[in-house]
Parts: structure tokens; C-alpha cells; sequence
């Protein structure tokens, strides 16, 4: 009746005319607004707190005046003298209406509350995990007409939450009897949907109300290390975070030893599945201690790695990984039981894996595109995931492209004479001296730079060890940019340069960064072999870039975001200067940090991306740079570190970079012809 | 068009016409001919075996003539020369149409071929198995088109085979890689669904063709025994069939005992769970050992059991079924792994429980419904499964009634004083002389009489050591015909019945049957307490079905079927002169066998059978008697034993009942007031 009160809920909007006496979780249910509840409304749990406004709402069109709402009842004055409610809350399922009223639904009391992410370009997620609560009252037993507990309890999912033919696991038929006993037939379920239309399933009932507690872990598994992060399934957030060395090291510091490792080794790549699994439990107890909860509490666990840790962990020989065609097993996303994987979770946790994308470009790319989302993009975003082997993602609306380039582990900074993993001690920042063609750095631990005071004894405890990859590529751009190096990538000599840090080693040149011998340190330099391994990689990746664009039909992107932990440190000028990543304004490149963790993070908060991303990989234009002869022709090309500023039009803006043209005799290499002085 | 040639496939009389060069079997798959191939008609299996026949054929309007088909070939002659192929006989996939032809489809080359049953009332069971075998030819990976292996062996599936959406177990993943290589990308597929409606799973891949070898187990697992038939899940036939106690008989002789234990023994109930399941894993063994088969080799395993037997199996303490209101864990059909129960099969084996009925009518009762189909009856007929509790069913096309009633364990032989299971030495058929009122009889183990030459020879190893359940009714049956024993069941005194074989036992009258004392054996006897046992049992009996009689709003039944091995061994005659069942004229009364079992058996054989008992199961009007006033109304009404053949008018018909009452006293058991002798 059109005389009845008008309701309008905030944010959403939505308004309705309800009965006097109807409850706000009612009219909430009947529109369609977003209003939690565990306990179906038996004003006994507090999702579905709302705070009612009063006043004139011009915008609106009503006047809201006291007693637009039933008056504060005795279960709100238990649940506030018991649990405590904030003022001006009230329960949405005990308030009724009695006359217009506005009324706002607070985030937290949102089923599908936005989980907000640090960067203004990142999407929010949005809650819809595979897990949730329901809170139901069975029917007992009839003799009169009679079934069995299971089916009275799934009667009751169906009536009470509109959860149509809900399953359990066989585990939940052995325990559910004394359950329902013990609760006087009023439990709560944990209902699991891997997908928004796949079958419910019993996973575990708890006698009486259970309204939080339940976790699930998103797990970034990479060949160096393992990260977890644990979240709250209900409010999403990440409630711990920890990683360890991937146990798998032990067989074989980069993918391609622990493929040989299976190759050489009958059972080689079982003992790996077994390691990485139990280092995965490791971590899972890590991160429940650090939190105070029951491993079992964990009831969803997402995985992201690449195609060889993949296979390893779901204990599939990686041999065909190894070699041409570099066939996978499967790349379709797996849904699977936790226990499938020996992961001790809750009994009836389930896995989910992302799709890989291609032989070399796995599950992890598909995490970055999940973050990420190139294929929402209005502009053209090329996103680079760089690691032993660079990731490679150009698209936008219309379509996506995804490649993977053979970097090599040199921005890892192996294969660098100087280099080092990312750790305290290792030089991560450089500043070279235009002028004087002095080095200035920051070490990983402290805030200094080399040359400020207080920076000796800042370092003392670690020393000053290595070159990061980070570290090395700003190195070579500094000496690139300060006329140490040419074009081609060569150290010029003391006298070309002009520098007293140079020196002679072997046939070419090297550059003195930091003579730490006194101290009984190590002398840390960069040899014109480091700038060829720089070099190498650099050209791998953008050529990889420049395959994309080329299959894209384009010359140029609109925006360049780089991910991984690496990722997250390099400096975008000097990734630039080095010819890393196609030209784009500077405050065009962002960092993604651990994007690939983030998509797997995303897939354990809501099932509905779960789908999405599917079928996002499933339209990606794969690339296989192995079979392109534009790759080698652009590896070739891209080699050089630029000689001006030309190719970069957008980088001229920022930096200069001097012709130059150290080699004296002919041809490309001519450092190698450099005779050994002495 | 339609100077095509006429194709005309027998006995489906589906027809069409054909472009010339047509192989049949894709003729047939145009049509929806059942023409099996597991190979899919690459000539390299021989399922499609065809039958053309040359001639007039008047009823089709056609003449076959010579040349219909293609030539012989070569495919077609290496398969004879290295397999054999009947004479007549061609392969579907390598004969294509040349001419107007009639194309026979022999049984054994139709997928869902039919397994004929024994008795002319029971249907047949129509084959479409939730396992079958295709072989699959897959594309190789190519860099261009980057894909998992499993995906192109899906797409395979579905291009080549129209099996859409098939998923893989986790453990076809880990070994799928080197089968498809062994195999040269051709590979043969076990392809599970368990519903008509459900997701396609693979759960097997062998290298090359594999065109046979699957096998499936319809088990009945009762409280005493275990019976398992093994099924060629291709030809439907039962390879082999065996049977073991049930090794829960430790624990209890009866299911209450049972209960009991549980009940008494913190973990008794896990302990019987461990008994039976390993019992069925020996039971496994054997039927494999039988047929020279690998126990990995059966894929499905079908249950039916009573729903204490259902509980223990399942893991579930039978507690609730031990006291009102008899609340099952479920009643539902339950779709498991074999592993889940422990049960040691092929590795992906599925295992399937039909459905409950209620607190006391099993699984085993919903066998004996999926095999005797009272909802598709057009008469009304009447089920009864006689054990320890009588399941009872009574229904037609209209609707279909089912309760259970407790007879006790009389119908077995136990709680009778010569009484013992049916076994050889057993008592198992009787007449007794309505003049000399001396009995003869037959023992298991022997066909003779024991007033025939040679009986004392044939039954010497065996002796003559009791009465089981059939020989108990019979011998009641015959005592009341010869006029031992009244209607009220008093047995009478010498005097009365004229018997020197009467003698006085305490304060009532026994019958001597047999006395082996002279030979060593026992003095087999009747005693008015055993008449008292088995009158309470058929009572009970009775009762039931005259309460779903009532529940029916009928009077009498068109038919009644005895199931259950006892129900394969009682003589309708005397049953119903005993009044255990309601009278219908006696060749309306049938025995069924292990109705249950043959019900385990159609839904292992036939997926589309699991979804209709669930839904038959479902519409089941279930009536507990515990409940019922009329059920005790109707028992003690029920006890006596018929006194003249009103109440029967068909088995009036078929013998005489002496009008008879012992009682010289008052009341109804004036036997007791009967004072002992000397």
C-alpha cells in the first residue's frame, strides 16, 4: 500500500514501502540490500547492525522523526550489555518500522564489504568467499514422517537461507547426529561454493551459534620462497603474513636444475612434491601461531606459482616443462580438496589453483592478471612480472596478450660479479657523479646514503656485501648517464671516462663501486661482463614487450606496471634509461608490488572472480617467443643501452643520455679487443 | 535426398536414407541407433558389429540386393584373421551403404544392450553402466596454441565422442603426461557419470586401445551375510558371485546386539566400521580370484544394507536407530569414492548407497523396490523381504506403502527349540499325514524324503540336526492341517489329536518329529513355544502388511512377492495357511530371490535407475507401526492360526483347516493350565 512507510537504505539507495512492524533485515531482504546476518535474524548474532538517520532528507524526499523505528528492545539492551554496540546502531533484525526512515548499512555489516587496496589504480575486492556461515534451527525427527537428520537439516538451509540442495561430505554424516543433539537442533553451518553456481556443500556444523573464526590462506608459491597471507573470511582482512625458503632450493636453485634434478633422479620430482608440501604446512603453522588459531580453522587455501612449481606441487614430473613444446599437464584452474595436496587444513578444506596461462607463463601471471586486470583497462597497459623469467602482459578492453622472455636470474643479481640476493648489506640505491663519476648508494637496513654521516656505522652490523638486482640495474644506468658506459655497453677507459675508478681487468674495464678490503669486506665493482649479463636480460624483456606490440599492432603503451617483489624496487627512470621497459611518462609506471599474490588473495575473497579470471586466461592470445622470429630480431635490436634519448621521447624529458662510442677499433665488441696492460 | 539409399536398421525399425559411401555406424549415430564402438569407428575395436540381411523384405518395402554394402576389406579381414568375426558379420564402422539395405543390430553390439532376467515378471535390466571406455584420438601440443595436455584431451572427448565438459581426478593428472605419450596421442578413457545429468570424470587413461575389462560389484550387505556379485560392466553379466559372514557377527548376532555394543564400548562403533569394511575388502578378493581379475580393474561398487548395517558401513554410530524416533544420519542416496569407505578397488573407483526408506526400512529395501517396481505395478502387489524385521511394501502405479515390522528372529530358526540356520542337516520341507499324523521330510543336502530308499545313506554325513526357518513354517503349517495343533495354536494331547507322537513336556504338549538319539543326533521336537514364537512372527507380519492394507483403503492384494533368500525357500502354500501373508490365489504369490541384491545390481548396471529409486524412494508413503494403534489392533487379532479357510477364500480352495480348539479350560491359552504328568 502506497500509505505504508517509506524505507531507504544508504549507500545502496534503495527504497521501498514496508508495512508498519516489518523488520529493517526484512525490507533489506526484500530489496536486495546487502545486510548481513548469521543467525537469520534470531537477534543473536550482530552482523546485521544498522544505524538509522533522523532529520530532514531533502535529497531523499522524507523527513525521518523519532520513532520512525520500533523502540530499543530487551535483546538489543542484552546484546549491548553483553557484546557492546556502538551508539546509534540497532539490530536490524529487532528494529521494526513505524514510520519513514533512512537507514545506513554500515561497511562491516555488509555481506560483500569492499576489502579497500593501498593503490588508487587497484580495483577494490569485493566479499564473496566459497565459505560462509548459517546459522539454522532443524526440524526434530518424526516418527510420523519419517528422514533423516541430513535431509531435515538441508530442508532448513533451503527454507531459512534459499540454500537449494546443499551436500555434506561423508566426514559431516559421522559427526552430524551428536551435533544436532547437542545444539537442541540449532546449528551453524559452514556452506562451501567453489563457484557461484556450484552445488553447496556441508563442510563442517558447529553446535549452536558460530559466528567467526573461519580463515583461508593465499599463497604465493614461488621457486625461491613461499608466501602466505592468512585472511578473516568474513571481514577480509589479512590477519598475518609469513613466508620461508622454498624447501625445494635443496634440489636445485632455479626451475630448470630441479626439472634436470627429476630428469637425473628417479623420484626426484616426488621427493620435490613432498618438500614443497610439507614446507607448505610449515608455513601454514607459522601463520595460524603468529594469529592464535587452529590450523583447522583455515578452510580455503588459493595458489599461485609458475608452470614448474605448479606441476610440483600437484605431483606431476615437470619433464615436459623441460623441453619443447613445454606442454603442461593441465592448464585449466584446479578445485580441489586441501587434503588432495597432504595440506593439513580443516579436514574438508578445499584448494583452488588459477589457470596457468602457457608453458612458461603460469598461474602466477594469472594472479597478476587477476590484480591487475589489463582486460578492464581503457588504456593500454603493459605489465611486466620480471623474476628468472619475465611475464609479459599487453592489453587492454578489446584483448590481452601474454608472452614469457628468458631474463635470466641477472636482475636476481646472479651471474653479476658483485651481485647478491635482495638482503641487509646489499646496495639496492645509486647516485653516480656526473662530474666527478663518484658512486653515492643506500645499502638494504638503512636509511643513508653513502656519503651522509652516520652511514658507517649504520652498516657496520651487515657490512656492505653485494650489488641487489635492483641495485644493479640503477648502477648500470648511473654509468650509463655519467659517461662511463657507451651505448653499446661499453666501460669506457680511465681516459675516455675521465674516472680514476676505473681500471683495467682482464680485457676490458671495470668500475670501482666500493672498496670494503680495509674492513675486511669485499671489494664490490661492476665488470663490463655484469653490464653484457644487464644487458642481456634488459634486452630479453622489453624485446618481449616489443613482440607484444607488435602482435597488439602498436608502437607505443599508455602505461607500464611492474610486478613482484623486484618490481616493487626498481626505479622506473632507470629501468627506462637502461631500455627495460618501453618509453611512457614516468608517472606512468607503477609498481604492483606482489601482484601475483594479490590475485590469488582476490580468488580466496571472492568466488565470483574465481570464474572471471578463467576466462580472462582462456581469451589471452598466447605467445610463444621461442617460435617468433621477431623476438630474435628484436633481442638483437634491443641489446644497446639507448646512445640519446631518441627512442625515448618521454624519457628525454627526465634524463640526458650522452652519445657515446667507446669502442676504438670496429665492430660491436670492441672492448674484447683491449689488450692486457701490465 | 531421396534417391539416396534406404537404410533400415532392425529391431529399433528406425530408417533413413544415405548418401552412398555412409558408413552404417555413422547411419546409426544419425538415427539414435544403439550401436556400440569403443573405438569410434576407427575399426580397430569390434563393437559395431552389424548383421545385413539380402532379400525381400516385404514389411520394410524393400529388396536387399547383392552389393547393398561396401565390399569386404581390408580392416575387416586382419580383424577376422586376428580376432575372429562371425560369419554374416561386418564392422559397422568399415561397411558404408551402397544400395537400399536392412541392418541387423545383434544384442552384444547395442550399448545399452539388455540382461535378461530369470523370472518372466521381473523386468529387465537395460545396460548403461556410469562407466565406459573411449578411445580418443588427441591433438598433439603446438607452440602456436599453447594448451594443458588434459585440455586437449577433453576437447577430444567432446569433438570425438560428444562428452562435454569432462573433468579429471587429481590422479590422472600426475600420470597422464607419459600414458599419452606410450600411446602415441591415442589413448582409450574410462569416463565416469554417475548420474545421467552429472559431470563427465575421467578416471582412468590407458595407452592405445582398451577395449575391455571393467568391472563393477552389487553388493548386499546383511547383518549375517555378505554377498557380492561381480559385473562385467560392458556386458552386464555377473562374472562371479560370493558371500562371507558378516565379520560384525563378533560384535552381535542380531543388529539391536549390536547397537547395544556401540553403545556399551566407547569406539565400538569405529571397531565394527573397521570389522565390515575389511570384510568387504576379502569379499573383493574373492569374486576377483574367481574371475582371474585385478581387484583395480572394478570401478563401481553398488550397497544395499538395512540402515544399521548403511550406518556402521558409513562410519556413523547407529545410536539414534537403537531407540525412538529412529532417526537416520540420512536417508538419501549417497555418490562416494570406494576409498572413502576404505574399500581397496580401481583408485578413482565410485561407490553408490541407495537411499533409506526409513528409520528401520533400509537400503536393502529400496533393492528390493528398484527390483520389483511396485510404482510401475498395474495390479497391487504386495513386497515382503522377511529377516529379522520384515520390510513390507505394498503398492501399485498409484502410490506405493512401506513399513517395517519386527517378526524376530523365529523366521531364521532361532528362538525355536530344535531350531538352526538354514544349512545342511537342516529340516527344510514337511509333510505330515493328516491319518497316522506321522511326518516325513527333507533335509539340506538332500532331494530325498525321509521315507524314501536311501535317505539314511544320503543324510549319514550331514545327520539330521534341526529345523530352519522354511522347515519351521512348513511344520507349523502341516501340524494345524493334520489337526495337532488349533486355531487359537495349542498343540493337543494324545488324546485329542489321536497322535502317539504328542507327548507331554512340561504343561503343554510337543510333537517328536524325529528322535536321532539312537544315531548320536539330537530328538527333534515341536513345542507349543515354538508354535507361540512363530505365531507372534507371522503376526507380526501380517499385521504389517494388513496395516499398509488399510493405509491402501483396500481389502485383499492382487499378488504377493517373497523376497529374500528365506523368501526363495517358503511354500506360499503354507504361509498362507499359516497366515503369514494375505490371501491371494496361490499362483499369485512369487518368490523374488535376493530382491535386494538384484536391486544393488540394476543400479550398477543402469545410472538412469539411481535417480528414479530416489525419486520412487522419495514418493514412498512411509508408515512407522511403532506408532500405528491399528498395527497392535491388527497383531492381536492376527495371532491365531486360521481356524477354518474363511478368511481365505483362495487358499480354501487348495486345502482344508479342521475346525479345532484344545482348550478344555477357559480363555485363550488354556494349554498352560495343563498340569504335568507323573
Amino acid at each position: 500500500m502506497s500509505s505504508d512507510p517509506l524505507v531507504i537504505f544508504t549507500p545502496s539507495g534503495k527504497r521501498g514501502r514496508f508495512p508498519v512492524g516489518t523488520p529493517i533485515l526484512t525490507a533489506a531482504r526484500q530489496l536486495g540490500v546487502d545486510l548481513d546476518s548469521v543467525c537469520g535474524g534470531r537477534g543473536i548474532c550482530s552482523k546485521c547492525q544498522i544505524a538509522p538517520s533522523y532529520g530532514e532528507f531533502a535529497k531523499h524526499g522524507v523527513t525521518v522523526r523519532d520513532g520512525a523505528l520500533s523502540e530499543w528492545n530487551a535483546v538489543e539492551e542484552r546484546y549491548k550489555q553483553k557484546r557492546g554496540l556502538k551508539d546509534g546502531r540497532r539490530l536490524g533484525c529487532q528494529a521494526t518500522v513505524q514510520g519513514d526512515v533512512v537507514i545506513d548499512v554500515p561497511p562491516e555489516s555488509q555481506v560483500h564489504k569492499q576489502v579497500v587496496r593501498k593503490r588508487a589504480e587497484a580495483r577494490d575486492i569485493i566479499m564473496n568467499p566459497t565459505v560462509r556461515l548459517c546459522y539454522v534451527e532443524v526440524a526434530e525427527p518424526d516418527m510420523h514422517d519419517p528422514s533423516g537428520d541430513l535431509e531435515r537439516l538441508t530442508d532448513a538451509l533451503r527454507d531459512q537461507w534459499q540454500i537449494e540442495g546443499a551436500r555434506a561430505d561423508l566426514h559431516i554424516l559421522t559427526t552430524l547426529q551428536p551435533v544436532l543433539r547437542k545444539g537442541g537442533w540449532k546449528v551453524t553451518c559452514a556452506i562451501h561454493q567453489g563457484a557461484d553456481d556450484a552445488t553447496p556443500r556441508i563442510m563442517h556444523v558447529w553446535p549452536g551459534l558460530h559466528e567467526s573464526g573461519i580463515f583461508g590462506v593465499a599463497v604465493d608459491l614461488g621457486s625461491t620462497t613461499i608466501a602466505a597471507h592468512l585472511c578473516d573470511l568474513q571481514s577480509g582482512e589479512v590477519v598475518a603474513s609469513s613466508g620461508l625458503m622454498n624447501p625445494q632450493i635443496r634440489f636445485g636453485e632455479d626451475l630448470m636444475s630441479r626439472v634436470s634434478y627429476s630428469m637425473m633422479h628417479p623420484g626426484g620430482a616426488a621427493e620435490m612434491t613432498a618438500a614443497v608440501r610439507e614446507g607448505m604446512n610449515t608455513l601454514f603453522d607459522q601463520v595460524a601461531a603468529e594469529t592464535g588459531i587452529d590450523k583447522a580453522q583455515i578452510m580455503d587455501a588459493v595458489f599461485v606459482c609458475n608452470p614448474v612449481m605448479h606441476h610440483l606441487f600437484l605431483g606431476i614430473d615437470p619433464f615436459e616443462l623441460g623441453q619443447a613444446p613445454f606442454a603442461l599437464a593441465t592448464s585449466e584452474a584446479l578445485h580441489l580438496f586441501a587434503r588432495d595436496l597432504e595440506l593439513d587444513l580443516h579436514p574438508a578444506a578445499r584448494s583452488y589453483i588459477l589457470p596457468c596461462i602457457a608453458g612458461h607463463v603460469g598461474a602466477d601471471a594469472a594472479g597478476v592478471v587477476l590484480s591487475e586486470a589489463p582486460e578492464k583497462s581503457e588504456d593500454l597497459v603493459l605489465v611486466v612480472d620480471v623474476g628468472t623469467n619475465a611475464e609479459i602482459v599487453l592489453g587492454n578492453r578489446e584483448k590481452v596478450l601474454a608472452c614469457s622472455s628468458p631474463t635470466g636470474p641477472a636482475f636476481e643479481g646472479a651471474q653479476i660479479s658483485s651481485g647478491q640476493r635482495a638482503a641487509p648489506g646489499a646496495i639496492e640505491r645509486v647516485e653516480i657523479d656526473p662530474v666527478s663519476k663518484a658512486p653515492r648508494f643506500k645499502v638494504i637496513g638503512s636509511d643513508l646514503w653513502s656519503d651522509e654521516p652516520g652511514f658507517a656505522e649504520a652498516t657496520a652490523a651487515t657490512g656492505i656485501t653485494g650489488i641487489c638486482g635492483s641495485g644493479i640495474i640503477e648502477m648500470v644506468a648511473e654509468m650509463r648517464m655519467a659517461g662511463l658506459v657507451d651505448g653499446p655497453g661499453l666501460i669506457g677507459s680511465p681516459e675516455q671516462t675521465g674516472s680514476d675508478r676505473i681500471f683495467a681487468d682482464g680485457r676490458t674495464w671495470s668500475y670501482l663501486v666500493w672498496d670494503g678490503t680495509e674492513q675486511g669486506g669485499p671489494k664490490i665493482t661492476v665488470t663490463n661482463r655484469d653490464i653484457r649479463e644487464i644487458q642481456m636480460a634488459k634486452a630479453a624483456l622489453y624485446s618481449g614487450a616489443r613482440l607484444l606490440m607488435d602482435k597488439f599492432g602498436v608502437d607505443s603503451v599508455d602505461r607500464v606496471v611492474l610486478a613482484g617483489a623486484f618490481g616493487a624496487h626498481i626505479s622506473p627512470k632507470h629501468a627506462m634509461v637502461l631500455g627495460m621497459i618501453p618509453d611512457v611518462p614516468l608517472d606512468k609506471v607503477t609498481s604492483a608490488g606482489n601482484a601475483a599474490g594479490t590475485g590469488a588473495r582476490i580468488a580466496l575473497l571472492n568466488r565470483s572472480a574465481r570464474a572471471e579470471i578463467e576466462a580472462t586466461v582462456r581469451n589471452i592470445h598466447k605467445i610463444e617467443t621461442a617460435i617468433e622470429p621477431r623476438f630474435q630480431e628484436h633481442f638483437v635490436n634491443a641489446s644497446n643501452i639507448p646512445n640519446s634519448a631518441e627512442p625515448f621521447p618521454n624519457l628525454s624529458r627526465v634524463v640526458t643520455l650522452p652519445d657515446l662510442n667507446f669502442n676504438t677499433g670496429g665492430g660491436d665488441d670492441g672492448g674484447r679487443r683491449r689488450r692486457r696492460r701490465g
